[in-house]
């Protein structure tokens, strides 16, 4: 296998059915908030056809091949130096035939995929929106934290245009978008059906939401039971112990 | 004093500043949720004129002239008995001077107060939508229960007409609303502030919400740290002892 890792880059291991991801410290890195949504969107059924919407390094639409039994994950990337280097960690893991990132901005993927054509939306948008707190950041990580090229409006209105009718939308964000996120999903006919909380400690507000919605379902929210990172002394509880490294403890 | 309690009626202690209530099993009588949300909205400023909307048996009313230096706190109650309960509460507390029940519709209160006059709403509206769920319950238990009368739209219409800008609105509701109590917020113009999920145990979904609203406001949602009913060992836990019992603690 030829990858030609460029200055700076890395292949970091994923210890995750021995799943690999090229990185780079000058752009941005993924984190635990991928980790836990590719887990939350575990449940994709099977020989659907996703689209990861911004999908950076990758490592969602690299986690997804894994975690569901997918026919094809489209990984959509605005920035060329991400895109580039995901499309060298899919050829790094063979995933080719299942995988397929393509260099472009979400506002023009209607054009590729046409209306009402995925059963499933995963995405990790920017969670800030503009001019809020953009300190001492390169560009590209600019782009990959901030609603610069797209913000969460455009994020839920396009997986509005391009899921079918009760496709799957999946997305963690801030909690404190959690109004923003459920006003425009009303908005574009996309169902708030289950919402869980992240919270680093059980005595600690929450850091991260995961939200699952419908398109054109029913009105029903579940909200889930909360999902803890730490226990008291500290140590990751069991479930995020399972979610990072699931073959271990079997 | 002279109370006259009607057949079924009895005085019940809420061993919280020797507060008393009357209730009556025929009735819808108080639950923990209205005991939350009187905790949760307790910072409200003191001076504030308050409306607690659908007060039924005068809970929230009579906990917060404990919990709160309101100088005045109305309750609205639609259904005549009720309303005549909770008045007898009010005396039996002297609390004639600073809460007063009113026997009317929330949706003519407009004309009894006027816009924009109230610094708080608190309410404890039905959780459920109409003709979900109604099993052999009496009508003014289902009035109390159910959207029969006015559904949470109308609460928090209401509740906008109602109150000064950067009036703060309390509501206690079932997480499955979530997504409908936001979206008639940012319809309405009350910016959601302060949300806090109430879950039984650590490992279980929340069965009640609490939020925290305010008109006009800036966006910014905190999403609150947990509040846990029971411990590992099935007691309640320290905050909920703190909230039931505070004096006992100290």
């Amino acid at each position: 296998m030829e990858i030609n890792l460029n200055k700076d880059e890395r292949i970091d291991d994923l210890e995750y059915k021995n799943l690999k991801i090229i990185q780079n410290n000058n752009y941005f890195c993924f984190g635990m908030d991928s980790i836990l949504l590719s887990d939350f969107a575990k449940n994709i059924k099977p020989n659907s056809t996703i689209v990861d919407l911004g999908t950076g390094t990758g490592i969602i639409s690299i986690l997804l091949s894994g975690k569901t039994k997918a026919r094809k994950i489209y990984g959509i990337e605005i920035q060329k130096e991400m895109s580039d280097m995901a499309y060298k960690s899919i050829k790094l893991n063979n995933l080719e035939e299942r995988v397929e990132i393509i260099n472009e901005d979400i506002k023009n993927i209607l054009k590729i995929f046409g209306k009402n054509s995925m059963d499933a939306v995963v995405t990790n948008p920017p969670y800030k929106e503009i001019n809020r707190g953009i300190v001492n950041e390169t560009e590209n990580k600019i782009i990959s934290r901030h609603e610069v090229r797209a913000n969460l409006e455009d994020f839920i209105r396009i997986s509005s245009e391009i899921l079918k009718n009760y496709g799957e939308f999946y997305m963690v964000n801030r909690p404190e978008r959690l109004a923003d996120i459920i006003e425009n999903l009303r908005k574009y006919g996309i169902e708030p059906k289950s919402i869980r909380f992240v919270y680093p400690k059980v005595d600690k507000e929450p850091k991260l939401i995961l939200i699952k919605a419908v398109k054109n379902a029913k009105k029903f929210l579940k909200i889930e039971k909360p999902l803890i990172i730490y226990d008291e002394k500290s140590n990751y509880t069991d479930e995020i112990y399972q979610i990072y490294n699931k073959e271990k403890r079997k």
